[in-house]
């Protein structure tokens, strides 16, 4: 009998997805946050950050491209992109397909996480960290946007769940939304992940895009399903242009050819469609004043 | 402290979902399956056969308008329906939406389930049970749909897994399938689930679709996220028909509207767009002829 | 694949002990606590209150066993006995073995666990409930001693966890055991379960050992290890009478034998040598001014 | 939150004991088997071999001084010692607790596991891996004492179970057994683990005790609980002479002050009468004629 060794994530007290381990390639804390690069028997390597699965070599894919490709195809011609967090580096790998970027400038406050991740997470990065165009710094995000007069084409955010306490929290908030606004480029486009769409569970997804609406004339709310989650996924992009011309099927089907961005796993026109459309639930929750509320920095979102 | 009381659904040897209880209604076994119907924490009361999930108060709703509402729309004016399985009674809700039906066959193998369904799952069936029009027979379904002449307008086929050994198991074959295609009216409709379409576990999903398609003219695949499942679930529709037509937005719209299914929670034009765009891996393997198999009574599927 | 019902006994945070169950036979909250019963694939029957594993059918008699027989032992001819807690039944069959027995006070405040025993746990109390010479009474076993000007020849405690916030905490008090021994016939005996006595988790066995000692003459300690628990389990023998005459080995055989109590499982003169000898940390420990506290109506213990 | 990371040790199908780890040391797989070595959060250190609970820092004192010393005490002046297996090196350090020894062979086949124990397990072997008189050697124990002719005053065997398939089935067998007699001194101990005997799971214990009967003239078995197993474990001790006198609790209590053998933690003379004590069921299951087995190379225990 091999070692039974899981992990165990607890969603809530009532119920959990366990995971076994066949290898611990690295457990250990940095400065920020517990971080655990682990073989598992069924999703491949895979990344857990305080006990909460992060994504997995079966299925990274999904949760990336869905995460950067909409944002860069809504954008013109992306020549700069500020990317948030995402310490994996599979975002720089999505942003490097789109031929026209000359430079990336990811912000991860986590060194520790980031230099085990290129070491360890090879099959998410792709040795992309070692790019010329990309710039990697260990600082605060928003305090970075904040310092910076720079303006991005495309800006990303790929946090943690924004517990309270967490300094993740606050770049969920009206006030960072709107600093992200100040820094793009006109026709520039912002993308987030969103937190989960599931039934019963999806109202911290409700605020992050009420709260967005508050900011942005176009924001839209997307989901995919990650198997390694358990859970369906929300994303959101947003923009102070029409999002409808670049998502046009025969449009975006044009510029996926043009980027030779053909060759993706999961993200395609049809994809898109899929994605893009939201079940009846989630729509009437968008819909309904009553449901979710505004984010701000002295009102913070009270996730489980 | 409150007792602990966890099902733990092992979904193979290296994961699992767990589901915290807060009471057991009934734990049985009947002639065919296990039987446990009880309250959990996270999703409200519950039925697991054999151990496996089957459906939840949370979001029963979206697996059994995803089965019942595709077909039923796309029959133009359905009078019969034939019903394999769903012991739970909520495809029986589904279809008496339809002000045409006259008469639902409903053959479900499993008095006992059937019993206790009537009993302990009354959000599930909510009465109908009772409705003068359904007709609830406890005997083998192949075997009913064999030895009947009747034609029905809708046939659905809501089994368990087919598991080898199982009697389901032969609810999944071409040989089935033909026998469906020959008890349906001209311009009838057949709907199944068809197992789940998670990455890397979609195979037993394109193989019963291209299984299907061996029989009828026009097959559609489509899936849905069941959060009790923490899977990404398909089902097919078929028939010898177009479906594009009945499909077309605005003519789904109006069906929806001439039949009063407006109150649906998950289904509507928009959602069914959503579970009808496969995502790009999907739709990769059901055109990749060395993925999956053709299933028949002599070739079953293996199912893990 | 069955049903995969596992109670988890979260032993702390860090740590569980789980049992698959195979049948739940009841599971319900009585005014005082939760109950539940089942069937266990490997213990066989068992009872569970509050989440917290209280007896199975393969070892209840190592349990019930070591808290009877050694205070019946020690007492020349045991005619009167009281029972605190020990809803299960299975001490009423210990001491109905002593032939001298005429008149046992069983006070369980907890009717509903009682009536779910005389109905589900026939193996534990083997119809002893009708026995002419029981009463059974439903109230607070303190509030009854302190009521009654009755003596007894016996007096057993047998109370779950000294929880904080349960009533069960005042039944291992110092005034608490005053009250027990002014209950006491000359000669009479009292025993109680006295908590684990597990390497780093045996302060609360010491601490009640030093409470006794604070109102008894002569105080016992012993210990058994119950696999049900995955623990060694503490218990007390207390009198104002020297114990060691009645169990010196030969006469221990001789009363053993005179009172027919030879065709016990667990319990005999080799047993009684082998549990009342402490391994030598818990000597220590109980020798340690240091260790562990008096408890005393107004200073319960910190169980966790 | 941080990583719930569980070992589960799967005690067959129903049942198990979970130990969440703060840390994993290492985690790798040897030639023989998987090595584990974790920061467990109630028992400090552990070590895990093939997922199997080994010992750990907070009792593997209770094993490891059962297992040495009643065989070290019933040897007069013990000068030589021979240990099979026990790569932890504890055994070591229980042995040099003894002024007379002059030389230790230590063999355990898995050279990768002594190494490892070296530099994780320092608070189990004490640098007693350095000592002179220790000799530790990386080859198949049972072969090693076939190809010498030197003999012992104590032979140690410490191997994991005996699980058919494994090479560790051949040490618990009466060839083995044979063997060990003819490579001790005249008046040499053997001693052994003798796996659990717990209740319903005793008859391997029961099987090896009856196997060494058919070899040496005194053979006694004990019993220890080892709360990280939630197990009570068994041992023996075997001999050609009578182990009554060195065992008489006043002979026995010189012998450890002679040998300055009193700041032991676990055992003593009191916890020597302990663990030699044995309940009543195992007793008649010792003397019961039909359970158990003789085990033989050609015959070997099946545990499971």
């Amino acid at each position: 009998m091999k070692t039974q060794n899981w992990v165990i994530d607890y969603r809530g007290p009532h119920r959990a997805n366990m995971y076994r381990l066949k290898e611990t390639l690295v457990h250990t804390r940095s400065q920020f946050q517990e971080i655990l690069i682990a073989e598992t028997f069924d999703f491949g390597r895979a990344l857990f950050l305080d006990g909460i699965p992060q994504s997995s070599q079966l299925d990274e894919h999904v949760y990336h491209e869905c995460l950067i490709q909409p944002a860069m195809m809504a954008c013109a011609e992306p020549k700069t992109v500020f990317v948030a967090g995402g310490g994996e580096g599979a975002n720089l790998r999505e942003i490097l397909r789109h031929p026209s970027v000359e430079k990336i400038v990811m912000v991860d406050i986590d060194d520790t996480l980031v230099a085990l991740a290129k070491k360890f997470l090879t099959a998410w990065h792709q040795g992309t960290f070692d790019d010329a165009r990309v710039q990697v710094l260990h600082e605060d995000a928003r305090a970075y946007l904040q310092n910076t007069s720079e303006r991005f084409d495309c800006i990303i955010s790929d946090m943690t769940d924004p517990l309270k306490g967490s300094p993740a929290a606050y770049l969920f908030t009206q006030e960072f939304f709107e600093l992200v606004k100040s820094r793009l480029n006109p026709g520039g486009t912002f993308a987030m992940q969103a937190e989960t769409t599931n039934i019963g569970e999806h109202l911290a997804h409700v605020s992050i895009i009420k709260t967005l609406r508050q900011v942005f004339r176009d924001v839209r709310p997307y989901h995919a399903w990650v198997p390694f989650y358990g859970l369906s996924w929300g994303f959101a992009v947003a923009a102070d242009h029409d999002l409808g011309e670049p998502y046009a099927e025969a449009r975006l089907q044009q510029t996926l050819q043009e980027r030779r961005c053909t060759d993706l796993q999961f993200y395609d026109a049809e994809t898109h469609r899929h994605i893009f459309s939201l079940p009846k639930f989630l729509r009437q929750a968008l819909e309904d004043p009553e449901a979710g509320m505004i984010i701000r920095d002295d009102a913070l979102l009270e996730v489980v």
